[in-house]
């Protein structure tokens, strides 16, 4: 029997000696790589925070103290230490989460896996402790480097530093990376803290910074001036985050687990904020995992253990459609350039990033950012294309608002994983894009329908200068090509029962127009006349499907999107708009956060299948 | 003839000496203090950048070179040296819009009022030139100290800072507050920067610097124990943003026009990104403006030149009620604290910060970490009360949604300046805030129709435990009560033709309530039976309206928010749902920004007046 076995909680964990942990780590990994071997899920962010996480449970008294994990993909040890050993279900229906979840557990707090919040809600929790008279309650965040050029760490960081005495530590987790290599002037600072452990390296910096002092009018030129000829300088590394007015520890070998908790230990007893530096090592100890630079190991499906190769190369994916038409359309126009938010290979920019190196921003996970960085690309004459998964675009709605489309910005946003996702949980599906999108004073939207329809309406929103638009389409394989039996103005028309008369207009939004042809063949069987349309741009929506909506006994729409807003709601209002009276049936994903479970599973809950839909609309036509 | 009249643009403003500088500045002093007096607008801001903005435009050559003002409340003086002199209809219908404006000038680039997103659109700018070929076009990006508060100018900091060959200047102008004082890490860093003039200063700071010099495992012990016994150090004040790879020039005496050109000059010529950090003094040359420590004089009705006051004492305003039925909970409620994004004072917070001053948080210009620090604050056992304009909700959208409503925080948020508020233009109109409510799960939403209900749904909104409310109501005088003639459930009726029959119910949403009981008695002159009803929680719809909708023949909305989504929207879907057939008539703002007006003017125009409304209504109950 392992040690692992036997940890059901920190207080067995506390129990053990410090000779005892490097095995207990061990067992850790090993249990990772088989397991996550079996089931897919988060492997190297979770390899990489083994002695860190250890080290914490074991300074810190969990649930008492609170300890938030940024992202939380990197929690797969937190789980096995406070006591959840069964990972069969991992990411599954009745399984595990990949992230923390409340429901399994008093340990877990933060469920969200939007990147970058761990350190606004520890300052709320141990604020209130505070105010509570809860003394000794200590507050943990754990955030990536990645996380923090989130703009929203920063807030967090400015309020947490001016508050002297409040019991909280920042450890930050620095791998440099996030999912890609972490981005930007922080990436460097923190590189340089990395590298400056020596007395050598102290010298050269401060040297190197003197040689960069400003000169400038005032009393400062005078004071700066005399301290460039008369005094030996040191620069002190820590610099930014003590300027803030944070303590600062660090940097400390995260693989070494003792120096950790000493570390850990030091900031617990501070008695004021405190930010811990931790250098990791994504993937350490399995080399598949560690060697590769770019993101794919962030995230994976199921793989062999002893090679680490994927059991099953996939299908061509939607978001294959897109990185390989980007690259043609980059070649023809250089005046498109592509954003993305730490995202370049899941997003599909790493085509067009090889082909135009020079083109290509990865901002950092920072979206609102992206986005009005684009409006401003968009201004000075060029075609941005911001590539994010849809459900972080609800990061930057104002920005989309307030700098692109009230300017007229002609920005083109690709959203990947629009839609339910499944596995990765409520916070990870793209239910809200369209709603969104819905509101947005010019915003144009298509929902492509098969791989050609991507390529297509890519190549039309860049054509657009006038305003933002949006193509977005689900995770995973891309279906065959669904051709459009005619046009109607610009509506494809993909089944039709008769061209004279039409009980029922059925709109099938994106990747949902092929589940229309279906509905519309059961209901045909059924004896109603159905027209099976796809839109294309569904947003706004346009005067050619008003018309053919005016001549129907019914429309309905079937959406991969909430139920309230987007393209059913639209579509609702453009009919009243019009005066046109015909009911519409709205099929949409219900207003209720989903857990995690497969797309299947869930589409089958909410009803989202052609079957339920048939019979659900069957009984409205009678 | 004064020299600001003969000031038509940029070439003009270069013409002249230095020596005639401070003459014009002393006119454009005069002219803002004589003219916003009459037309109202924000004073103070202005009042500070005077020299800056004729420095910026003597060193850059506008609009070759791009100058982007954040937030823009501070562009009067670039209006005046462009070329705008009239500002007789300020902020007024077909007048001067108060922020910058494309429609105006092409001297004018970002026209979004919200804060700190000036650095990402300069990034944008000064990237897109480059890679066009187009050198020697510099991108000027001008941010006040609060909006680097904001998590999205960190971001953008973060990016600017890594290309290390960006022409680009970014001018921070320090007047140590945004709206209320600066607060935060970030300004306590500003203010050693503007402290550390002196010699002596820099030789405390950087004691007291290492004092505070962090002891930890590893090779870093080491050294730091080595530096700390051997060496003299010095740290220079401008680390934090050195640290970043961004060169710093400053402190500069923001009232010294040759000081702040000098700077400017060094850091064009730069070739690099480069923050001037610019010392200016709010309301600089007016008494009155520069006496208020708190926000009073950011942004001002119309006053007397001479004193400093307000002509018009204004009448008792939705936020007053607000206000103090804050101070009366908080004397009942230990558990309740208050959240502001640096709007104490306009949010109507001051009365509970003055009362209960350790139960109160100023976050700065960062909305995303005050929704996400609630949520802490609520998981930790208190109940967060975040006042916030409507239209800055926007900015954490994902936070409402992923931190609070995902994890069924008992937050309550209270948003002042809902639906039209008309004079700020487009982006300070509250249309949106309904909207984005109505999709987040287990969100209640209640528009208090008035100043009694304000604070009965107050209370009521802090009673609940179990997810986010919100509260929202419109900027200016609150109404008299308006009583309800009896209660159906949980709605309020207002008024009612016949208990018998209902031809139409009639949703009055918030202080509409009014403008409902006005159209039934308009309608009911004309011989239709109608029900005006306050339903006061309007999200998620009751089941008592959908009961009273049942009976009716038609219903109508008329509501201050987007006519897409909202509570028609919310409305419709919830009939659609319980399989009540009875049409919904919207009344509610289209889908388009607004320019600036005045409320009533823009009321007017897009049809929401009870005249309008009621006209509209006949020929659809004919």
């Amino acid at each position: 029997m392992g040690l692992l076995e036997t940890i059901n909680g920190p207080a067995d964990l506390k129990a053990l000696t410090p000779a005892q942990l490097p095995g207990l780590a061990q067992e850790i990994r090993d249990f990772l790589v088989e397991s996550v071997s079996k089931t897919g899920g988060h492997l190297g962010p979770n390899l990489g925070v083994v002695e860190l996480t250890i080290a914490l449970h074991r300074v810190f008294d969990s649930p008492h103290d609170a300890i938030v994990f940024d992202t939380g993909h990197q929690s797969y040890v937190h789980k096995l230490l406070t006591g959840r050993h069964d990972f069969s279900k991992l990411k599954k229906q009745g399984g595990l989460s990949g992230y923390p979840s409340r429901a399994e557990s008093d340990h877990d707090i933060v469920q969200n896996s939007h990147a970058s919040t761990a350190l606004s809600w520890a300052d709320g929790i141990a604020k209130a402790r505070r105010l509570r008279g809860e003394r000794g309650r200590h507050t943990v965040a754990v955030i990536g480097d990645g996380a923090l050029t989130g703009g929203m760490a920063w807030e967090a960081i400015n309020n947490i530093a001016a508050d002297k005495d409040l019991p909280l530590t920042i450890v930050v987790n620095d791998n440099e990376r996030s999912y890609a290599p972490t981005i930007g002037g922080l990436a460097d600072h923190l590189a340089t803290l990395r590298t400056t452990r020596g007395y050598e390296r102290f010298l050269d910096w401060g040297k190197n910074t003197l040689s960069r002092t400003p000169v400038v009018g005032g009393a400062m030129y005078e004071t700066l001036h005399g301290m460039k000829k008369g005094i030996k300088d040191i620069v002190a590394p820590q610099g930014m985050f003590e300027d803030l007015g944070l303590k600062y520890l660090g940097p400390v070998d995260g693989h070494d687990e003792q120096a950790v908790e000493s570390a850990l230990r030091r900031a617990r007893a501070f008695g004021g904020p405190v930010l811990v530096h931790v250098i990791t090592e994504k993937g350490r100890g399995y080399d598949p995992a560690r060697q590769h630079e770019g993101d794919q190991w962030h995230a994976i499906g199921k793989f062999n253990p002893e090679t680490g190769l994927p059991f099953e190369v996939s299908g061509r994916i939607w978001t294959d459609e897109f990185n390989d038409e980007m690259v043609a359309i980059g070649a023809e126009r250089k005046d498109v350039v592509a954003l993305t938010a730490a995202m370049l290979i899941p997003v599909g920019l790493d085509g067009f990033a090889a082909a135009y190196p020079d083109r290509v921003f990865d901002v950092g996970i920072a979206e609102q950012h992206a986005v009005t960085m684009a409006s401003g690309l968009a201004y000075a004459g060029l075609h941005p294309v911001v590539a994010v998964y849809a459900t972080f675009l609800n990061r930057a709605f104002d920005q989309l608002l307030m700098d692109c489309a009230l300017h007229k910005a002609g920005v083109t946003f690709v959203l990947d994983r629009a839609g339910i996702t499944g596995s990765d949980g409520a916070s990870h599906n793209g239910m809200w894009d369209m709603t969104i999108a819905s509101v947005v004073p010019g915003l144009r939207l298509a929902a492509p329908r098969d791989g050609d329809q991507v390529k297509r309406q890519l190549r039309e929103a860049i054509d657009v200068t006038d305003g933002p638009t949006v193509i977005r389409f689900p995770k995973g394989d891309v279906g065959p090509p669904l051709a459009a039996v005619r046009q109607e103005g610009v509506v494809d028309v993909l089944h039709e029962t008769s061209t004279q008369t039409c009980e029922l207009l059925l709109v099938g939004v994106g990747a949902f127009a092929a589940m229309a042809v279906d509905i519309a063949g059961k209901l045909e069987a059924q004896g109603h006349s159905v027209t099976a349309v796809d839109p294309r741009w569904v947003l706004p929506v346009s005067d050619d499907l008003v018309a053919m909506a005016r001549k129907a006994g019914a429309v309905a729409v079937v959406e991969d999107n909430l139920v309230s807003g987007g393209v059913g709601a639209a579509v609702t209002l453009a009919l009243r708009e019009a005066d046109v009276d015909v009911p519409v049936h709205v099929h949409g994903i219900p207003k209720r956060f989903l857990d995690h479970a497969s797309r299947g599973q869930l589409l089958e809950e909410v009803g989202l299948t052609a079957d339920a839909v048939a019979t659900s609309l069957a009984t409205r036509l009678r």
